[in-house]
């Protein structure tokens, strides 16, 4: 069987490897970008480089988007010259950015008036599982278009979840921006509990990181406090962008957040003393402030 | 090289197992107990069992406690017919109890007058743990003093960790209840803002419970939301008098436990609601009423 034509919107940090992977899975491959170099990579790898999304539409049986967050979503989908312009019927739209679960729900539902499958695909895991082929994508939309592009996510990931109908990728994926961030300031917490009371904080973590209170957040997160090594991975910025958006679906589901709404103010502090860039694993930096310790341990 | 006679004083859930492995591990043993039961169970186990505390410190090198919390060790060190009565010079004095680390710390100095060496070695890990003899054991006090006792550790424990100066092995502890207790309610956060959201809290712990998200607490305590399943395990109540001895540490030492703080609220409510006995996964059912759902789910 033939490989369907790919369009891939979005080719930043993430969206380009995502989209390298497809072309190395040998998929066919339509791309559009506003940066030089970008479409020198992709035209040099021998995949179409169009001028804007309704282009990409025209041409593709699926199109791809990964962007940062739901207004660049609807631009890209219903803005001048979006993919809106040249969608038809039988044609899937994969949108693998993390957005708001409602922004996901209106545009599928207005491209199911046009007859196009909409799946709404976050992915968790960095760069490096970009690149290696390795994220985890959770996919809300219908069961039977997640199983068509089955193939597709499999080229760009490793777990991949069916959670439930339209937006429900996007509630998983916030359901596990939740937790992670959480998990990370509360090791800050009893880290700087420790270190006030004169106990070194790397005896602690060897003690407990492999019983009950053991996480993947600690074995990562907690060795980098140590080091004070905030080099991203997930930038503080962008998990504040998560979080606006667990916030606002909190809102719409009337849902209690009280755990996501302190670590919201935590980080909203670290952004506004100039810390958008570091690693979310900087939330430490707002306990050592509070604390007027440093985690920082030989 | 002889055995040193070991004093063992507190037989509950805990303690009557960890007893028993030491006298699986061929130390000569000495035991006090108000109950008939585990008097006769150590007895024809070949112990000899003393009526006081007293008692016990006059027979042995070595004296074990295993108590609810500070004020039950004070009585048992400093009370009448109390282990200080009869403590000399040379002893060791291991104290295995979780309590705050500010009283383990008053009573090592007072023992020390007397030429006593006091451990603090709290222990994480249920029941089974110290059937098994796997406990985690977290120590503070001499670092020599800790050698000595490391083979008595090792007959009770597994991963066994030096943590520092007196009071540390507590200060440890506490932090790690302090992660299991956040990890357990953002656990409970996350799933109930999918629940609310339409979306099977299932699917979401199969997506990101292999991920960064992932902890021990997920897969210990996420199951048993799905099943409404909170036979203990470690009780709620026992939490809430742990994060009493975090808040006062806290105070103590002037450190910042917002998460804390936020999470003993809801522990206080659920005692207050009855469910003192249950499962701490039972955090939970906090999230549970304040957003009018169940995560019980097939």
């Amino acid at each position: 069987m033939e490989k369907e034509r790919i369009g891939f919107i979005g080719l930043g940090i993430m969206g380009k490897r995502m989209a390298a992977n497809l072309l190395a899975a040998g998929y066919p491959l339509v791309v559009r970008s506003s940066r030089d170099e970008t479409r020198q990579f992709f035209a040099s790898r021998k995949a179409a480089v169009v001028q804007t999304p309704e282009d990409v539409a025209r041409l593709c049986d699926i199109i791809i988007t990964m962007l940062p967050d739901s207004p660049e979503v609807k631009e890209v989908v219903f803005g001048t010259k979006g993919i809106f312009g040249a969608v038809r019927s039988g044609q899937v739209y994969i949108d693998m950015s993390s957005i708001d679960p409602a922004s996901a729900k209106e545009a599928a539902e207005k491209l199911a008036e046009k007859g196009v499958s909409m799946l709404d695909a976050p992915v968790s895991g960095g760069q490096e599982k970009a690149e290696n082929g390795t994220l985890s994508i959770m996919v809300g939309g219908d069961r039977e278009v997640f199983e068509r592009c089955l193939p597709i996510f499999s080229a760009m990931g490793r777990q991949i979840t069916y959670i439930g109908g339209s937006g429900a990728g996007q509630i998983a994926k916030l359901a596990n921006q939740v937790i992670v961030a959480v998990n990370i300031a509360v090791v800050a917490e009893a880290m700087c509990l420790g270190k006030k009371a004169g106990v070194d904080p790397r005896r602690i973590f060897e003690a407990i990181s492999g019983g009950l209170a053991g996480s993947q957040c600690m074995t990562d997160k907690a060795p980098r406090m140590f080091n004070g090594d905030y080099t991203p991975g997930g930038k503080l910025v962008f998990h504040v962008k998560d979080f606006k958006n667990v916030l606002k679906a909190g809102s719409e589901f009337d849902a209690s957040l009280p755990l996501t709404s302190l670590v919201m103010e935590m980080m909203e502090e670290l952004l506004k003393d100039g810390f958008s860039d570091i690693d979310h694993g900087g939330i430490a930096k707002w306990y050592e402030k509070k604390n007027h310790v440093s985690l920082i341990s030989e």
